[in-house]
């Protein structure tokens, strides 16, 4: 168990950092402190904010000194609490936003080496400046770092084609919860020395280190984008379209998102904008192809609507256009907020068993509270859907929102019984962490928790995140 | 340290597999026992080939119980000994290959569960009778299998567009040296539940678990291939040449290999292969485009000769003409054995700067020992290269591999200057354990034993592999 550091300890911490480098004053904390869902608010008695990997090595070895809990946080945009210290305001927290370096770029090698505290935004813009294109996209890309993105594993929409950060990480370096540097920023596309240590680091959620700096991936600046707007009968539907759509362009599908009539309806009504097809469909998908043949998209099209798995289409004939239809899918979360409660699920199961999901987890949520409606859309090229379940029409909202629990262990089962994950891009954090106990076997727990003890056996990082009580 | 097993032991380590999983005949072992570069020859008392993950559960909590060594394998093709047992016949070999289902094919997920004593090329196959492609190719596809290619992280010639083995492995079943079973058989694209614990069996060469069944990804199969056989005047041309055809193809470029004058020499004149081009040129690169768009492999060689990174090019105009193509790459290793001993090196460097190693190397080894010949080949797209040295002329061969470590030293300390790895895609096994201390920081090495220890507490999986003494 850490301990509440005493003011001498405070002191020690920020002389670590300098006095820019320190926050006391609350009002001035107060961004960091809430979460923007405000599921969480936070204390603490000081946020450090150090300006390189050296001052992170020695808050943590004091943090180690004297058991002290550093709840780490990059951009702020997490959506499980992970990033947001205890409200007794025993801990720590350590920001990241002074390290925002891009630190080399190498068109050749494909490849950018960054500060942890870079903003996605400013890691893509400077990929574009060399002709190269870093494909992390997510809603929140202007103010989420890559230290965050890379500690939850971010998902988003390419990921059908470039993969998850996971998968766009070359090297890390990580400071380890005794303030060792594990420096591993190698920009190698093949390295098979010993055991894979990054793997470790990525997805922890700032719970076994604290990553400093990144080496990622990036790819060619595609040519061309070809955008479609399509009307299709069903899930099921969709997801052999999407074999289809494979099999014409292959890995140049960049993007495939499934989106229900009731979600078109929300968001051309609230967010004022226009829907690319007449409504009447009851199920849409947006799908994109980059650097495909000329004829691709169009051939591909041709073919789904003889083949019954498309009714209607619209192609992006301008870079506005596509642009247009992109706001439309940005804009769904928004939406929904005009509409009363929403109960939030971001849940993957094989992209194959999409259609037998949604099947049956729309009448799970139907029988136990009738007039629900479901904002059920997503990346279902990956098998990921943000399955949101709006209010009834007319019911009080807070008491809507206080059967959370209740909905969400519905779908969770259904999401369990076909083989899926409860948390397939947001990660665990404060909101999922007593789940972990009902999805993982004991064994995976175990190895879990083993890992924790090795690599922070004072358990000051990150403390009562992720990993349930045992 | 692991005990020698007593006959009482041997005889319950039998009665778990039966008899005709048990071979103790050491004529009927050796094909187990040989490494095919004959670098390694191992003894044992006994080989257990269990046809289940249960009895491969009960072998090893028998082995911990006893604390008797097991030493897994898989197809027996590794080059670096990681699955040849100790030669003082202490050790207990587990040999995957009757575990070789092929459990599911899921073609709309694009998935395929198998055991991991499947050979590589029935996975492919298994790929294929669903339209679907297995990716993963290597030249021992025959005979190695999947949970060796995993455990050591296989690459091959397709990395560049689909990754390594690791890439391509979605969930994995392992068997824990305690015996117990982790199971995270999920066929899931994103799930963020908790610490990735598939990326640490992964590459750890059986030191860690043993890895009983996986699931891995499939992709479309392409329909069209553009294969083209190019002159280069320079490595520092074929760098720029692969960032050009990433423009013109993006990631539907799917091989690029670079390949010296000298290796096309020795091809064509030992292995009855003929080049697609007249010798001349210093460099070659073997490129192939899959499902690129009908006009991208010529746009891309009109621009190349253009621009002069390329000074003539042949394209594949039949299927039988682009198997010839890859025919002469596929020769290349076979043909150093006529020109006498052959040291060889597996490395990889960030891509921009394979001109600048090779540039580098030869001198360096030249001033070493004269007339050395470079086979300095490999798949660039990854800055992986196969810096084989063959022997000067009439040199004798024993002497010649007698310096071994001596040229090896020279390479590597190249490799290391350029922030690359001794071992792309090989692995450590037993070859280049000693040289973990040299390349690796002392951080590293803490947390690799910490994991070896935490995972293997008694040290009885695969002793002596991967991690040098400390």
């Amino acid at each position: 168990m850490p301990k509440r550091p005493t003011p001498e300890t405070l002191t020690r911490f920020a002389a670590i950092v300098g006095e820019k480098g320190v926050i006391r004053d609350p009002q001035t904390q107060q961004p960091y402190l809430e979460e923007w869902r405000n599921l969480w608010t936070g204390r603490t008695p000081l946020i450090l904010r150090p300006a390189s990997t050296d001052e992170v090595s020695r808050i943590m070895a004091l943090a180690s000194e004297t058991e002290t809990a550093i709840v780490p946080q990059s951009g702020n945009t997490g959506l499980v609490g992970g990033q947001i210290p205890n409200p007794d305001g025993s801990e720590v927290l350590l920001s990241l936003d002074r390290m925002t370096r891009i630190l080399t770029v190498d068109a050749e090698d494909f490849s950018i080496t960054v500060e942890a505290g870079a903003t996605l935004a400013s890691v893509q813009a400077a990929a574009a400046e060399h002709d190269r294109l870093f494909p992390l996209s997510l809603a929140s890309e202007g103010s989420c770092r890559i230290g965050g993105n890379l500690g939850s594993n971010a998902g988003g929409v390419n990921v059908i084609a470039y993969g998850n950060a996971r998968d766009l990480c070359l090297g890390l370096e990580v400071v380890l919860a005794n303030g060792r540097v594990l420096s591993q920023l190698r920009a190698l596309r093949k390295d098979n020395t010993g055991y894979d240590l990054r793997n470790l680091f990525i997805g922890s959620e700032g719970t076994l280190g604290i990553i400093t700096k990144a080496v990622l991936k990036l790819f060619p600046r595609p040519r061309r984008y070809d955008t479609a707007f399509i009307a299709v009968p069903s899930p099921a539907a969709a997801v052999t379209l999407l074999s289809r759509f494979k099999q014409h362009a292959n890995s140049g599908v960049v993007a495939f998102e499934l989106i229900p009539e009731i979600v078109v309806t929300f968001v051309t009504k609230h967010m004022g904008v226009r829907s690319p097809l007449p409504a009447g469909s009851p199920w849409f998908v947006l799908a994109e192809f980059a650097d495909a043949g000329e004829s691709a998209m169009e051939d591909a099209l041709a073919a789904a609507l003889d083949e019954g798995l498309a009714t209607d289409a619209a192609v992006a004939q301008t870079e506005a256009q596509r642009l247009a239809f992109w706001e439309l899918r940005e804009k769904l979360s928004d939406s929904q907020k005009f509409e009363g409660g929403s109960i939030k699920h971001d849940v993957s199961v094989p992209v194959s068993r999409i259609p037998a999901f949604i099947a049956e987890a729309i009448p799970a949520v139907e029988r136990f509270m009738p007039g629900c409606r479901f904002m059920c859309f997503g990346h279902i090229g990956d098998g990921n859907l943000h399955f949101n379940v709006s209010q009834p029409v007319g019911m009080d909202k807070q008491a809507y929102l206080g059967r959370w629990a209740e909905i969400s262990h519905i779908v969770h089962e259904v999401v369990l019984a076909h083989g899926g994950s409860i948390s397939a891009e947001h990660g665990i954090g404060q909101l999922k962490r007593e789940d972990m106990r009902r999805i993982k076997s004991a064994t995976e727990l175990e190895v879990m928790w083993s890992l924790k003890r090795m690599l922070d056996p004072k358990g000051i990082l990150n403390p009562g995140k992720v990993l349930p009580k045992i």
